[in-house]
C-alpha cells in the first residue's frame, strides 16, 4: 500500500498546482491560493467520505495531505512566472495521471465499505472529479469537467474497467493498472485531438 | 411503505429530467447531462443525510436511484428533441409533484431520527430544493428557488403542516397527503399565477 | 460554557445579519433571504462537523440556532430602509467579532476530537469562512474572502495562535482571548487600511 500512499499524495500534489494556477488568474493572494489549492486536492475525497460515512475525511488524521498542499503551493507560487519554462504538455500529464488515480483510489475505498458496483463507480467519479468542480465553482466559472473534452468520460470508464476487472476475477494490482492506463490514456487522447463526446441541445424548453 | 417507496423514485426522475434540461441549455455531453440529473436528484437527500449523520446517503446501498437517474436521463436525452410535442404543463406539474413528495420525505426522515420540529422542517426544504440550488450553481446561474415565484416558501410550508398536523395526533398517512397536497397546490398557483412574496430591497448598503 | 455559548449565538446573528444584507441587493423574497442568512450562519460549522464526523451537525438537536437565525432575519428585513441610520462601522466590527469567535470555536472543537494542530486550524477557516463562501456562491459573485482586504489570513491567524498557545502550556481561557483578539485586531485592521496581501499573477498560463 506504500507505492499507492505515495501515488496519492502525488495526485494531491498536482491537484494542488491546478488550484493555485486558477487562483493565479484570479489575481488571489497566496492564502486564497493555498485555499483553493486544498479545495481542489481533497474536496472529491472529502466529499466521498461524508457520503460513505467513513468517519473523518481521510485527510483529518493525517496532516501529510496538508503538508503537501501548503508546500506545493507556497513553491507554485513562487516559480508562478517562471512556469513557461516548463514543457506545456507537463501538467496535462500530470492532471491526467492524478484523475486516473483518484478515480480508481475512490472506487476501491467505495468497495471496500461494501457499496454495490455501480456507487462505487460514482465515488470514483466524486473522488476524481468534484475537487475540480468546487474549485471553478470558487473561481466562478462553468466548471471545466462538465463541459471540456472528455474528462468525467474517463474517470467513469476507470471506475468501470477496475469494477469490472475485479468482477472477472483479475487481482487488484491488474485491475488498478487497466484502469488508470484507461483513463490516462482516454484524457491524454481527448486533450491531444479534442475529443468530445457529441452534445445534445434542446431546442425546445420552458422558460 | 411501498408506495412511498415508489413515490420516491418518481421523485428522482422528474428531478433527473429538470436536471439534463439544464445540461441541455448548457450544450453538455450526455455523461455531463447525467452528472447534473444525478447532482439535481439526489443532492438534497444526500446533504440532509450527511448533516443528520445517519450513515451512507440513501442512495449508497440501493442502487435503484441511480439506475433510475441513468435511465431517465438517457431516456429524455433520446427524445430531447422531440419534447415539445409534450403540453408544456406536464413539467411544472411533475416538477411540484417532486417538490412536495421530498419535502414530505426529508421532514419525516429527520423526524424519525429524533430531530426537533423546526430541524425537521429545514431537513424538508433542504431534500425539496437543495438538489436543484447545486443544478445551477454547477450551471452558473442564480440558483431559480431563491429568486422564483414561491418555491421554497412551499417547501417551508409543507414541513410545517406535516409536523404540525403529526402534533395534533393526525395519523401520518393523512399528515403526509394534507402537506402535500399543500405543497403541490400551492407551487401550481404560484406558477399559474405568478405569485411571489413581496421581496425588500436594501437601499443603504456598505460596499 | 455559558459565555461561549452565548457569544457563539451571537456570532450567528451577526453573520445571519450578512447573509440577509446580500439577499436584499439580490432582490430575494423574505424566505429566500432567511435562507441565505442560515447557510451563512451555520454553513462553515455544518461542514466541520460532516468532516470531523462528530454526529450530527451542532444545530440539529438545538433548535436556538434556528430560531436566531429566524428572529434576526426578521427584524434585519423589517428595518432594512433604516439600516443607515447606524453607524456603518458597526457591521465590520460585528463581522470581525463573529469571525474571531468561529474560528476559535471550530479550532476548539476539532481539537477536542483528537485532530491534528493543523487539521485543527483548517477546521477553524472552515468554521469561520465557509457559510460566507456559500452565501456568496448562492449570490452569484467570487466569495469576497478569497479576494478582499485579509480575512482568510486572519482566521489561520488566530487558529495558530489558540494551538500554538494552548502547545506552549497557556490555559484555554487565555489562548482563546489571544486568539480572537489577534483575529478581530487584524481584521479591523485590514477593514480600515485596506491592507492585503501581495497577489501574484500567473503571466504565462495553458488554456
Amino acid at each position: 500500500m506504500d507505492m499507492i500512499y505515495l501515488l496519492d499524495l502525488a495526485g494531491t500534489a498536482v491537484f494542488a498546482i491546478s488550484g493555485v494556477q486558477v487562483a493565479g488568474q484570479m489575481r488571489m493572494d497566496p492564502f486564497g491560493a493555498t485555499v483553493l489549492a486544498a479545495v481542489t486536492a481533497i474536496g472529491g475525497g472529502t466529499i466521498r467520505d461524508a457520503v460513505l460515512d467513513v468517519g473523518p475525511a481521510f485527510w483529518v488524521h493525517d496532516p501529510t495531505y496538508l503538508t503537501v498542499i501548503i508546500l506545493t503551493s507556497l513553491l507554485t507560487i513562487l516559480f508562478a512566472n517562471r512556469s513557461h519554462r516548463m514543457p506545456p504538455i507537463l501538467l496535462p500529464l500530470a492532471d491526467a495521471a492524478g484523475l486516473a488515480l483518484f478515480t480508481v483510489i475512490g472506487t476501491q475505498k467505495a468497495l471496500a465499505y461494501g457499496a454495490p458496483g455501480m456507487t462505487a463507480v460514482v465515488m470514483g467519479v466524486i473522488t476524481g472529479v468534484a475537487g475540480g468542480i468546487i474549485r471553478d465553482l470558487l473561481a466562478s466559472r462553468v466548471p471545466m469537467v462538465l463541459q471540456k473534452d472528455i474528462y468525467a468520460t474517463a474517470s467513469v470508464l476507470g471506475g468501470v474497467v477496475y469494477t469490472g476487472a475485479l468482477a472477472l476475477g483479475i487481482t487488484e494490482g491488474l485491475a488498478m493498472l487497466l484502469a488508470m492506463t484507461g483513463v490516462f490514456t482516454l484524457r491524454m487522447a481527448a486533450v491531444h485531438w479534442h475529443l468530445r463526446l457529441p452534445i445534445f441541445v434542446l431546442k425546445h424548453h420552458r422558460e
